[in-house]
């Protein structure tokens, strides 16, 4: 504890932060008062006797320790914390929930607070090893908080934490579990044992601090304690009550998420005493750091960071921008083009993590490791923690690329789902924007072949496009790639590219320019009889299909739509006006891939007439294994298929 | 050791063993051959000393023992334990991984000894403890044992199923940590530290038994004490090496997945020395069992196990299944009307089971609880784990009715994805069919109001539209839950329902026919102008269109899409001749949801026309936090929004 806080009267804020707490949930009709009450008193402790260090007027201040409350719904709690810090009236704490207002129903990117929008339980951990991961590198002396529900130790993902923050000797993570006992409909697994959980987390390699989550002293103890730590993460593991303060719901069943009536909550305000609403909690102030710019609250996007000018709001990959040369007609994986490219943007951005999940030598992020060793981090197979981290590393500033088998992207879905809660928030056009994960998954559908269903990716397009603000991109050739790589580095948001593990051949010279949103016309001609739009591996089959159909003097236009979303829809809406029908080919299910993608070319206000005629070639069997022609053949989606589709269609 | 087995020579079982994993993958030209060597011996000794008791004429006899490879690269070994009990010819041996093989890279259902498909890591476990939660349920004899790599610890998955197995004191559950240090591109997180591994997994309640997974005594020693100890599973934590057995891999990096070629194969062969290819081991029996209908080797599909007579392919809701009565007009959450429904179905359905990940009382299968609590299981904050739980027990021949808010089957989609390469499959016409989940999200979209973003589901339609085979249904009052419920359970293969939190007007009377692939056209005249497709609250809001334009004496044709996947594309066809257009409008976004799969049924040989003019409502901002009602006309899907672009159409 540093001695120039004791002038906070920490019973007196704890009182005032509990009455938010209760008079912003029953203003709000609905929230977790209950949940909010268990870790008053620990938060209290932490953020008003000089523990946590942050200079509140500059929320970016690279200095600032973070404080990530893993158990969003205790939403009321971690506004009231700010409230009692000054930066939250009583009147704006009584909009709690209320639409248009910044404090949310779980912690959102509107309240300049949150380090990332929290609410699906088990994350928060993950955020916070990225945010600690990323002061070990920049050498920043701040410290990591994350604030964890009992109930949520249930997820697999925290123990995916809790294992790689031990391997990576993060001294600077510090990790407090709320054990109130009580989950939403009952009592946990676990209950009050504490020792329990004790047990648990110091075999997995953390210092472990057991205590009585209501006595302040104990608490300043722990945290004091939790400083001189060093080589380990540390877990403060608080026995609490919920509803604590308030006799009627304390440690009861049946309160969770459950705000009190004006009745109750009178009452309950009567327990609690009088309070001093003039009351102003004193936070520390982080060491001094060198001028950065801190303007706006917020870190400086990656456009401001110096990225490219961008267009239509995207920005436009350099052109033979150096690095390995790929001739035409070269046989390339795009998966090795895309670490080729990641060498080189690892110069130029001197901001870029790589995480990999143990396959960089199939994502070939491996060529990473070998020259930037600093900057990549290996994540074992542990995807979930793997974006989590990504996510904490966005928030502070970089600009992370994480890699696996796009199948097992699935496994982080939901990390993927809240990571786009987590982006800047322009508040005059709320959207997805600002810093982001680039997703880069290999190993894309049935074309991987003998190793089988379980590891082809044929639902990441559905995946990926489904999140808001994303950016989805399929390159077709070792050039491509190359330069969406380097689109991924320079557009802010969520970004993927979907990588192919065979060898494609190259298609385009170095100086071809590829744009987000945009598309490329291989094959055209005047008379052409329908419209092939393929990318990755089916692009290939149908310039097969067009040298087969060009021998019966029949005509096809190829389109690679390299940008599944945004969607070049100048492009095919006029390839609909001038042949007969659009077919799509994909190696993906049909549902919410590319074919779909392009049907929405034709709706709505992007188009007022009627939709074409659109045929989709896309998986529809269940895969097995053998060799890749063999089955994009079973699939139907070879260069064969689309002939004697295009053909049907004449 | 069941002493009538010591007639097997393991000790030149192990060696036939070695020689079916080298010849098979180095005939096939890849798989995982080191991988495979490291737990030989082990897997030998479990199958061919009398510890594991199956019926392999049999597979479906409920007391045979269970085997899942979670570490399914290692499929040659897999596959080779059976080659040498006989169960697949040397020739067959050789087909590895060949199209149209049943010994496909990763083992899948194609091999009738699979009990699920694997090869996505850190699944096996839960599935394990599904098939062990079944054992205990139908107080069967069978344990059911799961071999683990240790690469896959890392995955948060396994200490999921590991604190849940312990929790319900699994004692017939065994798991094998295949210990070999080497993951796909180098040293695992802990190496060869067994003593770590036994650690961390005591902690989290296990008994642990380290040896030395290669000396034959060791193991079975293990496995026999396995067989006595109660009250807890056990796990048997082997210290191997890599490609044991073959001096220059063994323990040596950079041999992941990489088979030897034809030469190194040769020189391996000489180390193992002369094998004896007429060896056949001798599996121990399980206990006799009642008579049982065992024919096909698979367990009775759910239709052959009484559902009701299909109607192309699907069932046919029975209406008016009695239960709860809701009058025209009430206002009933489908929620509730699904936990209504599940009361009923368990009393029709003794097979079926219900799980449920701490959230029961708000997902409403909190009903069975309280009525048939044996059959309903608290799977805490775990999606990945209830999900493949539910695996389990599918594959034990129960219909599990797994529940949560929707948004969080986001966390487990990779189990969801896996899901349905574990369906049976018929070989004449490959597809998902078969025992499945059932799968019931709650708190769909953004009218669950105040919670905000992070609760709110709105890419789940997307995700379960994209499972091959999948049914995707979406009540929009109560009356329609139940039937859909009774279809779920009827239907064999996975099957979602989104429900919904808040409460919604009854449409329907009890004796209203509900199907798989239909839909229901609720206002219609012969001058409609547009038609609008909405299901759960988006069709309430389209019915309330309807009533404002009727004031302005404009008609509009209002369809229930009820079933999303299939679709019922004969009615979406006819409603695009006979209207101008069509305004889908749906609680999701854009992608992959219910405007999408309206648009799909006008593609390919659905449909041999063009496309009509369709309008797509859905999420498209930031979701925030609010009432519903401000939410859904923040997001411009309500009834204003539905008015103001029929207007725009006319």
């Amino acid at each position: 504890m540093d001695s120039k806080f004791m002038q906070n009267n920490l019973v007196e804020l704890a009182k005032l932060i509990r009455f938010h707490i209760l008079t912003s949930t029953t203003a709000a009709r609905s929230g977790h008062p209950s949940s909010s009450l268990s870790a008053t008193d620990l938060m209290t402790v932490l953020m008003f006797s000089g523990f946590f260090k942050a200079d509140l007027d500059h929320p970016a201040n690279p200095n600032n320790d973070r404080l990530i409350f893993s158990k969003g719904h205790a939403a009321p709690l971690f506004y009231s914390l700010y409230a009692v810090a000054g930066k939250v009236s009583a009147e704006e704490m009584l909009t709690l929930r209320q639409f248009g207002s910044r404090l949310e129903g779980h912690p959102t990117m509107y309240f300049p607070y949150t380090e990332a929008g929290t609410g699906s339980l088990g994350q928060g951990l993950s955020i916070g090893l990225g945010m600690a991961l990323n002061a070990k590198l920049d050498k920043l002396p701040y410290k990591t908080y994350v604030l964890l529900g009992d109930s949520e130790m249930a997820e697999g993902s925290v123990w995916e934490a809790m294992q790689l923050a031990a391997h990576y000797k993060l001294d600077n993570l510090v990790g407090i579990i709320d054990v109130n006992r009580l989950g939403q409909r009952g009592e946990t697994m676990y209950g009050h044992d504490v020792e329990g959980y004790a047990k648990r987390v110091s075999a997995f390699g953390w210092e472990t601090i057991v205590i009585d989550g209501h006595e302040v002293n104990e608490i300043e103890t722990a945290f004091s304690a939790a400083q001189k730590i060093t080589g380990k993460p540390v877990m403060i593991i608080a026995k609490t009550l919920k509803g604590k303060g308030v006799s009627f719901i304390e440690n009861k069943d049946g309160w969770h998420g459950k705000p009190l009536n004006k009745e109750e909550c009178e009452k309950a305000l009567l327990e609690i005493g009088e309070v001093d609403k003039k009351l102003v909690g004193k936070v520390a102030s982080p060491p001094p750091t060198p001028s950065i710019a801190m303007e706006g609250g917020r870190e400086p996007s990656p456009s401001q960071r110096g990225g490219q000018p961008a267009r239509n709001g995207f920005a436009v990959a350099k052109s033979g921008g150096g690095g390995v040369s790929y001739k035409l007609g070269d046989l390339v994986a795009t998966r090795k083009a895309y670490g080729n490219a990641l060498v080189r943007l690892m110069e130029s951005y001197k901001n870029l993590v790589v995480l990999d999940a143990e396959v960089s030598n199939s994502t070939y992020s491996e060529f990473v490791k070998k020259t930037h060793p600093e900057r990549f981090f290996e994540m074992y197979i542990a995807e979930q923690n793997m974006v989590g981290a990504a996510l904490g590393f966005s928030r502070r500033g970089k600009i992370p690329f994480v890699s696996t088998f796009a199948a097992f992207f699935a496994r982080a879905f939901d990390q993927i789902r809240m990571s786009q809660y987590a982006m800047e928030i322009n508040p005059d056009a709320p959207s997805a924007v600002g810093a982001g994960i680039k997703f880069v998954g290999s190993h894309a559908g049935v074309s991987i072949g003998e190793d089988g269903a379980s590891q082809m990716a044929l639902e990441d397009l559905a995946i990926f496009r489904a999140i808001l603000g994303s950016v989805v991109m399929y390159p077709s050739d070792a050039v491509s790639c190359e330069r969406i790589a380097e689109l991924a580095a320079d557009t802010p948001g969520n970004f993927y590219i979907r990588t192919t593990r065979k060898e494609t051949l190259v298609l385009y010279s170095p100086e071809e320019k590829f744009v987000v949103g945009g598309s490329k016309v291989l094959r055209e001609s005047k008379n052409d009889a329908v419209t092939v739009v393929g990318a990755g591996v089916t692009l290939h089959e149908a310039l097969k299909a067009y040298e087969e159909l060009q021998k019966e003097k029949i005509n096809i236009r190829v389109i690679d739509l390299y940008s599944i979303k945004p969607l070049d829809t100048a492009t095919l809406q006029k390839v609909a006006e001038e042949t007969k029908a659009i077919i799509t080919v994909e190696d993906h299910y049909a549902e919410g891939g590319l074919g779909e993608a392009v049907a929405s070319a034709f709706v709505g206000n992007a188009y007022t007439r009627s939709l074409p005629r659109i045929e989709m070639l896309a998986v529809r069997k269940m895969p097995r294994s053998g060799k890749p022609a063999e089955l994009l053949a079973y699939e139907e989606i070879d260069a064969a298929a689309i002939v004697k589709l295009v053909k049907k269609l004449l």
